[in-house]
């Protein structure tokens, strides 16, 4: 297994950063862990400032070449593998996992796939509805004041990645596990649903949300498989079709 | 086992930093993980300055009362575990361990005793003279460029700190997971459903089985709960009813 090309699977994607210093810093980090590229959506400073810039130190390609998006869905709609992080208490139905749980079946990806890390804003993290677009909830629990600044949050999570891929490496343990469904994919299904549900009547407009959040919840949990989204689409086509025959 | 005495035992050093900035973010860590004290051995740089008090947020105190030392030996003098750390890679001699081993061997201390944790100038490290106070030298090691930044590398060997307590006190707590659902009700469950989905054509008699079979590995590997299973049964009873509703 080649150390680099792992490593190179990875990519950080920041949710509208508002800190000079923590996005140089980030960059640094990337370039530190031979992270492949780094993602900003929305960004509320700039990469281009001098404060930026210093703190990347040796990693100010990764500034330089950083991806710009509008919404963390199109920040991470070619990654197979999605882990958000979340330092809130108030994630609801959300699971939480613990970081080297996510890690390493992020790591058992084959070669070739794209995985995202993605950290939320300095002041409140990610929303709920953005945790729900990756397939797994990390969170690095401390015990009191838990508000790690951004850039040592990013850090203890490629140290933890690194420290992981090193002792899979060391154990010359090639690990296959099936590919999880594409973040997209799985947004565009549930969105489906979500609008059938409504039309028969099971969800309700303030209804839908939490309920929503516990199918994917289940669905998170259970790793769900690309087959298995299109199974549950076929399921709802047909329904759809059931529906509007009778209604003809 | 205290949690908060225990990490009380442990002191930062930092030996001349020049960074306001990461004297500052050193301080906020110091905070997030409930450390004792931060101790400065000729700094170079200004705790009190406008810098070094934001990037502490509410780790001011830190800085506010941290004690001053004019070389490391007399900053350690009333520690019973020294641990230092290098990131150069002319140590010559002195045996690197890694952070796990000698953080253990840190936390095997009894309450009462002191611990400190020494960390290097920006530029240069510890010198061998100064890694050889430490009963024990860690080292992060990274593949390539492997020059952390100084509050990154404090947060990485914080959080190894506080993983490695937690996992110690929860050794003997038995982990509690959520109920799972019940058998007989799952079953019952994916009947109702495998029925549905004849009625409105999805599964073919031929093909049911190995249809139904996939989706109940999802909600397994998802260790589907019983909440989870009434709303799924709800789904469907609302389901059939919109399909009934056409029908008349």
């Amino acid at each position: 297994m080649n150390s680099e090309i792992e490593l190179k699977n990875f990519c950080i994607v920041l949710v509208e950063p508002s800190g000079n210093l923590n996005v140089g810093s980030v960059a640094r980090l990337c370039e530190n862990f031979c992270i492949n590229e780094l993602r900003l959506v929305s960004p509320i400073c700039d990469t281009n400032s001098n404060e930026a810039q210093q703190m990347a130190v040796k990693g100010k390609k990764f500034l330089n070449k950083a991806k710009y998006f509008s919404c963390l869905l199109d920040a991470v709609k070619d990654c197979t593998h999605v882990i958000a992080t979340c330092g809130r208490k108030d994630h609801g139905q959300i699971p939480l996992e613990k970081p080297s749980k996510a890690l390493n079946w992020a790591l058992e990806a084959s070669e070739g796939r794209k995985i995202a890390l993605v950290f939320g804003r300095e002041d409140r993290g990610l929303t709920n509805k953005e945790l729900l677009i990756a397939q797994k909830v990390i969170s690095i629990s401390l015990a009191e004041y838990s508000s790690l600044n951004l850039s040592h949050a990013v850090a203890i999570i490629l140290y933890e990645l690194h420290k992981i891929k090193t002792s899979l490496r060391n154990n010359s343990v090639k690990a296959s596990s099936p590919n999880p469904a594409n973040a997209l994919e799985l947004n565009q299904c549930l969105q489906d649903a979500e609008s059938l549900l409504l039309e028969v009547g099971f969800l309700l407009k303030h209804t839908a949300n939490a309920r929503m959040t516990k199918i994917k919840s289940l669905l998170q949990r259970g790793e769900i498989r690309p087959e298995e989204v299109s199974l549950i689409r076929g399921i709802l086509r047909q329904l759809r079709w059931a529906l509007q025959r009778h209604n003809t």
